[in-house]
């Protein structure tokens, strides 16, 4: 249960690492917009595995294939639903897995909830399945881009090294140009060595992703439950490894006082506007109309190429060190997912606004 | 729209600050629960104002009324509506603010989602609804009782005074023996003297709030969308003044690495178990049968008693000096909010676990 | 569970025949709309009991007082709460009840759903509860109007006498000028001939209600399965004692061929419009502009002034004869509750379709 | 949008009769089922145009390739995908109706709503989009073998030949025996001969389904909008040319009195049982352990290969005479559809009802 996200847009996923493919149903595309299938495919291949030496090397095609929902050219308003085929699993790298819980691993919780678990590189719990929310996220981003809303994600972080939360001193078409995605080209450089060093010991080290949002008009968000900044932090703790949500200025503004956080309203070319930003562009749940800023902190990934000692399903102790490709530091590639996730929460808070909006 | 809570245990809220009531509707209680009206009442009190120096001076009495759902002192099965009389309002404290939107409050993006605003203490903004989650959280509370979990928050951070995440160090019964509910009565006065000395200057503090949830069988939370860490952070994320959410190591494991974060399995007492807890009880959006561990970050109040400059609905620059009584620091009060929220959480997932049961 | 109704407008009910109050909440209705209090207590008028000699004799007050919502006369876009208190509830004639299980009611399955059930007039299985609907289709119907949509329900079968199905020969404005609310003078005294001399022996007699829905726009409903004659037929299933409901031509329907079924299209006044309507309004799960045609149909109430056997909860045999007042005839209370839910349910529709639509 | 049925068992479908595929997503499938995928092609068979001289002459092969959810034969817990590849589409059988609206079919309606209309076969509108809900259906058949309950549908009206509603006199291994799908072996002759010469001139016939839910335990559905019936009414409603749904004695029984209606409960085998079932096995909304019974009624298919007059896009009166190949009563292949679609509801009601059940 629960493999549906979204209202009014939503995105219905499938698939396992390892099974025949993994893709997804999205329901709510409006009719009559021109579907970029280019545009789409170079989104996932953001997300692909093998596109440098700190990601995993395996290589996997990720080709989509549409099924549904196009009609010359155009979505219909009839659910799309994609497939993209897995064509490089290696299922035999997980043989010795199979009887025994990776620690930090989903193995044990679905062993549990399912009396069974697919040991294949996670199955159903793999990130590779995040696949199909780059691509409703891809659809919802070309529906965005008639509205003016611009959605922008980066690495901020990665183990200890950091950028500064204000991102007007980035150039954002830095990010795509360095394999850590960071819009700093110098820290971007340190990350890159870092995430090397990481790898060479068999480990894995966590990081930070920022992102921001422009262009939203006020109004997007439902109180009392369905506050934007709620739904964002929902879409954003779906995602694999994320351990944490902020908005604005979010852990570290709880240490500072009301009179330094609070925005002053202005007007500015006759329409109301803040001098600063600290609300992170969400007032009382809803939008704004200033930048909507949030940031999400990822764990080390699980998988490390070093022996660890963990327990069976029949309880016994043992040693395990996991063999196969894999990330030493998934943000990199999480950024366009963080993106999907984003684009497909404003995409829902737009269709919902527009249902509540009364025609006299 | 979105002013329901959960899935199989809802909650659906209505009221303003200065409206004739506040309240909800529970849906999904199972039958047959002994409805302990007291301890609901004493819940509630607990989110009450007035409590102490610290939180705001209005007292209102907040009693509340069951409607439905009780027969002969026990749950049917049946929706749950209960009303808390508003009793105590100034409403002539608001009227020089009608007019204008105050800094970082919601009147802005209210007036333009639906053309008007309740500008009354916040209308349906104001914190004070919160008290429908309060009541809905304790009957959520009564039924976790009967699972043996178990739900404690407290305050870990008043503006920079932080306590520790070990919470293993600490007395939980020290919590309600002090005005910020903080389990580390040292601790607890230095935030206490801080609180007054920014409420003396008419400012606002803000603060962490950290909760502990022991008893959780293993197996609660759903992939894909509904995993549990999403769930409890959309949960506090609903929650006024909320900036932030984080579970297990949360931010500070971004710096990590993995061989330092991977949590062991081990057996204990013929149980799987874990040496560590750094995932915060939670592996693959599934509960893993540790302590589940999260922290919510709160912002200073928007009100404060100082001058500040805004605009008005007619787009003027004005002055504005906000009078009535406000929380200098609203974290205090917000502990049972967040415990009646998880609580929440917990159980729904709780009725989705029953559900998936398959009964061969 | 499942006591929400609607999607986008939304109404969760509460309450039982004998606890202290009936009422709901609607979230989702439209802001800025003038509530005209008068109109709504008005529609529960026309439901309340006492109002004939052919219904129950019990005096209702049904004095609906709303809590939130509403603010300066108009709504807000915040969730409206109501309550009408239950005064005259004789629960004293159930107590000879209170260990058995009434035929055909749903003592027996609440009973063994719920391990309780509330014997005191039906508890939450009465359709006393159907008032809250009826005050939140009669909001809905206030924003229909500006819409220039219009619902008009009425009688058209009381036992065996019945009305034709084209209704362009009626006169609405009859329908509330007899007590049975049916559009033709002569045969709605036929109808309450009838139930005067069903009412006499004791005994109760079901019927039929057939309603028309003018002017609603081309496009309402969601294929799949939200198709509008889905939404329409569950929306009335729920209405208490109902066992069919069909559109269009229906059941009598199925007798024919294509060539007689099919609705030609025209142009009419520059508009695609079809020659006849035997589609009822509704094509492909959508409306096509001409007017909605559906019939509902009701069982005879089960609560009947006669002695009939039945068991009790300890499985023993014995005869029971009900006391209480009850209506021979649920039907002609009924017509304002199709009313209500059709409202409901056009509402919902429209705002979809305003979700829907993209507005390039 | 709404192309999701159901809460806990839930089926997303996709597909456009002339697209590349129809087919699905299934989720909440619990998890540890043996699926047997020779049966659910044996059902999706019998939905298969083709079969006999009464149905359609095209031939699809409607393979069912599983995409997810199921590892070493079983179910796991996962999103079952499944995708039926459309391999005999002859489009240019519709190359003169591109510019028009068939008489009522749901071209013009599609076109009004989303600005385009896939006029391919009735696209996203046609009947063959339906073999995804026999393929969730068949799962969801599956698990409720598991639980002893059985649903059997079948044809008991074709124009006006029909049978009685007491189906306690049919040998139900005879429906598989004659095309019409008829449990009377005389009528079933009849019916195929009507239809025979129904086709022989162009034209198409209406009928009525019967189903009956055999071994359901008391308790499912769920009061007060989640009624058992009106989550069957909405799922038949739900499927391509039906017009009326009914349960128990339904509209017949609206000129019945209550003394001749109610069902008298008596002790039989330890059990409360009723003597009769007029009620249709469920009594306020939920189940109360007798057969449910319910009819639902078909209008004859709107292709009628005859020439009808009807407007184009342009407003344009012109006449058309539809080509292609089709049913000419859509009954009997309509059995399996409305089978699986009971399944779906009865396997959500016993999911929701797991849910309900309090532990103590």
């Amino acid at each position: 249960m629960r493999n549906t996200f979204g209202n009014l847009y939503t995105l219905t996923t499938f698939g396992e690492s390892h099974g025949a493919a993994v893709g997804g149903i999205v329901d709510g595309m409006p009719s009559g917009i021109f579907i970029d299938v280019d545009y789409i495919q170079r989104e996932v291949d953001r997300r692909c595995p093998g596109q440098s030496i700190i990601t995993t090397e395996r290589k996997e095609a990720d080709q989509v294939e549409f099924l549904s929902g196009i009609f010359e050219g155009k979505s219909t308003g009839a659910p799309i639903c994609f497939v993209v085929r897995n064509t490089n699993q290696q299922s035999k790298d997980y043989d010795n897995i199979s009887q025994l819980f990776r620690p930090s691993h989903a193995d044990y919780t679905y062993y549990k909830k399912y009396g069974n678990y697919d040991y294949r590189g996670g199955g159903r719990a793999s990130a590779r399945i995040t696949v199909a929310r780059v691509v409703a996220g891809a659809l919802a981003k070309i529906v965005l881009k008639t509205y003016n809303i611009d959605i922008t994600a980066y690495t901020s972080q990665v183990g200890n090294i950091a950028i500064g939360k204000d991102y007007s001193q980035f150039d954002f078409t830095e990010i795509e140009r360095n394999p850590v995605r960071c819009p700093d080209p110098m820290k971007a450089k340190d990350m890159e060595h870092l995430i090397r060093n990481v790898k060479k010991v068999g480990d894995t080290i966590g990081g930070v992703i920022s992102c921001v949002i422009k262009g939203c008009p006020v109004g997007l968000g439902e109180p009392e439950f369905g506050k934007l900044q709620a739904l964002l932090g929902s879409a954003m703790l779906t995602i694999n490894a994320v351990k944490g949500f902020e908005y604005g200025e979010g852990f570290e503004g709880s240490s500072w006082r009301g009179s330094q956080q609070n925005d002053v309203f202005i007007m500015s070319n006759n329409k109301v506007s803040t001098i600063t930003n600290h609300s992170g562009g969400i007032q009382g749940g809803i939008s704004n109309g200033q930048d909507i800023f949030f940031r999400v902190a990822f764990k080390p990934v699980s998988t490390i190429l070093m022996e660890q000692q963990t327990v069976t399903k029949q309880g016994e102790v043992v040693k395990v060190k996991v063999k196969g490709r894999h990330d030493p530091c998934v943000v990199p590639r999480a950024v366009p997912i963080v993106e999907a996730m984003a684009a497909m929460v404003i995409l829902d808070a737009i269709l919902y606004q527009q249902a509540n909006v009364h025609k006299i």
